[in-house]
């Protein structure tokens, strides 16, 4: 009866970035930034720059606000517009009014498409910062300097940006790739002990979805890295960014279009255990909780034998690491908030689960479905565990 | 004195969408929406749709309402979770907390991104739809029912989505391509004459750019299309539509990451005579008044003959769009609104104006200056030509 036709669009979007590796950036002998900001300048258009930084930062290190100034205004070839301080950790992402302070600083300091706002901080910060410039004039670059493990070898070096609204983690965000990021190992220095640890959780997940050699390297530099050996945890920094990395690059689907998340190995119940335990979990040591539950359960279903189960175990508590919650208690699934996470999850993704789970070190694998009973006994083992250390 | 070293990261990105041309989209005996719905769905995920409506558009179609639901409820392949009806026009974007509230909308309705949001109005309902469900879970599908000649022939079969911030036009906003579009010529009978009308600038606008044929269809059909003819009407939309979608898709930059923007010609004077006269001048009127300055101007530089710039202000006149406002009037460069407006976008460029022009019917090009004794001389020209008709 109605005689329709339509037209085809499709196109390609390229992006690229360079992730950078050194330690002190802002001393005025590191030209690492300022050669990039001078490759970048261009004869035609001015070159503005917003610093937006995570108070804690300044506060490790009280040096660095007077040096970051002067570091940047002494560059001829940009204009050091403003520098802004903001709270740190999950405080920046749950108050939209700090997203709305962001918009207007980069309105009233006219950075346009061709000027850089510039982060540093740890993941929340270089989240809420990444979002408000991704959005502003439809996407002002944006340039990231993580400061914790955590970030240097993971969140900060891909491609997600966003916010919590309504209480709902990251709800509000944007895909949108950096134009630079610099990893400066001086600021692992002062990191305290927790985030120290818990950011290397996320080495021990890539390797073990990804990399078995890796996985052996961080056995055999336990005790290095447990002492804060700093050329153990560059090496660690360096390989884990790599390998996240080369997953966006390379799995063909940067911004998950698709339903498949290896990289979110141990998070499906890492995300429960943070909400649960109202964030006095750190996001490492929950997702070290959940790489445990997802080996054991893994070893369990037959998928991975014992002695590696055993290995992964034994490399989380070398690295100080959590292995067991009592919310991993699951004697009666029906009242489990665990296993009714496991649910909101399943409707969270459209009706069907997609869980990385591991067929051997080094080698991640998916299922749509997870068994209850065999959930419980994986908790079971890892309650008998935690006593017996 | 510093050994940086760094990983260079770079991929790209594939998007595909349709534009459907049809009439009665609800009606149950056209399948369009409901064929490209079925052909969505899969067996693993259940799909959601949130409609959002412009009530201006339930109050032109009262019978609407209840077919939107009917059709969408009778594709069982789908779910249909909401229909929220919103102000159209430009107060949709002018209002954060209507932006929230949508976002709280596809939280609630449990829109995930295998669901889809379905904006049905103007270009202003269709931005605020689809910048809500860009951010919202980082990205969710947005289906696109444009229901003005200027949603259907340019905004809304672009990429580009945003509400205004703080009194500044689409400060906040995403590249962020529809899923797909559906244009409905039946919407278009009901328009009032100034929609109708005005809405025919982009298509004079993008033939003057790219496609000098055009612009001759346009001189030979401009009384069937002032007539309200709605086959001539069809066909402008549909071709200027396809221009539109070849320069995105076929120019190399359909994310504007560079300063080059033909497409914006005719705007800059255009988007500022918007803002001094309060949005009482229709985008599409106060553009109208752009082309014929621009054009006028491209003649004075020796670029475009006279014979052409006439052959443009016959055709806008006949189209029944203005050519002149007394903004135009620029006797003192120092205190002219416009001149002023000139510096700003200057400012607002990063300092180095990048402004289309004419060569001729259907052949675009670029300057980096604007003279402004030359632009008076041309405002000077249009009020002239006012007076005479």
């Amino acid at each position: 009866m109605y005689s329709n036709h339509y037209i085809q669009q499709s196109f390609q979007v390229s992006y690229a970035y360079r992730v950078f590796f050194t330690s002190h950036l802002f001393d005025p002998a590191n030209t690492c930034l300022k050669d990039y900001l001078q490759e970048q300048a261009s004869g035609h258009y001015r070159k503005r720059l917003l610093v937006v930084a995570d108070e804690g930062v300044w506060q490790h290190h009280p040096y660095l606000q007077e040096q970051v100034s002067a570091y940047l205004q002494a560059i001829k070839e940009v204009e050091l517009a403003a520098v802004m301080v903001i709270p740190g950790g999950e405080a920046a992402k749950n108050d939209e009014a700090l997203f709305f302070r962001l918009a207007d600083a980069i309105d009233q300091h006219a950075i346009d498409r061709h000027s850089f706002v510039i982060g540093i901080g740890g993941g929340s910060v270089l989240d809420l910062v990444g979002f408000a410039a991704a959005v502003s004039h439809r996407g002002v670059r944006h340039i990231r300097i993580p400061t914790t493990v955590l970030s240097q070898n993971d969140s900060g070096v891909g491609v997600k940006n966003g916010i919590n609204f309504h209480g709902k983690k990251n709800f509000l965000g944007a895909f949108a790739p950096p134009a630079a990021v610099f990893n400066d190992a001086h600021f692992l220095t002062t990191l305290d002990a927790r985030d120290w640890r818990s950011g290397m959780v996320e080495a021990v997940k890539v390797a073990l979805i990804k990399d078995a050699a890796f996985f052996e390297w961080m056995e055999e530099h336990a005790a290095a890295l447990t002492a804060r050996n700093m050329e153990a945890m560059e090496e660690l920094v360096h390989r884990c960014a790599a390998l996240h990395m080369a997953h966006i690059g390379g799995a063909g689907d940067p911004f998950e279009s698709g339903s498949s998340r290896p990289l979110d190995f141990g998070h499906w119940s890492a995300h429960k255990l943070e909400q649960l335990t109202d964030f006095s979990l750190r996001h490492g040591e929950a997702v070290s909780i959940g790489i445990a539950l997802d080996s054991v359960y893994s070893s369990l279903l037959g998928w991975l034998d014992q002695a590696a189960a055993d290995r992964i175990l034994h490399l989380l508590q070398q690295l100080e690491l959590p292995l067991y919650h009592p919310l991993l208690d699951m004697q009666e699934p029906g009242v489990s908030p665990l296993v009714k996470g496991l649910e909101e999850f399943r409707e969270h993704l459209g009706g069907r689960l997609t869980i990385c789970l591991l067929k051997a070190i080094g080698q991640g694998a998916e299922v749509n479905n997870m068994d209850t009973a065999l959930l419980q006994k994986a908790g079971e083992r890892l309650k008998e565990l935690s006593y017996a250390y």
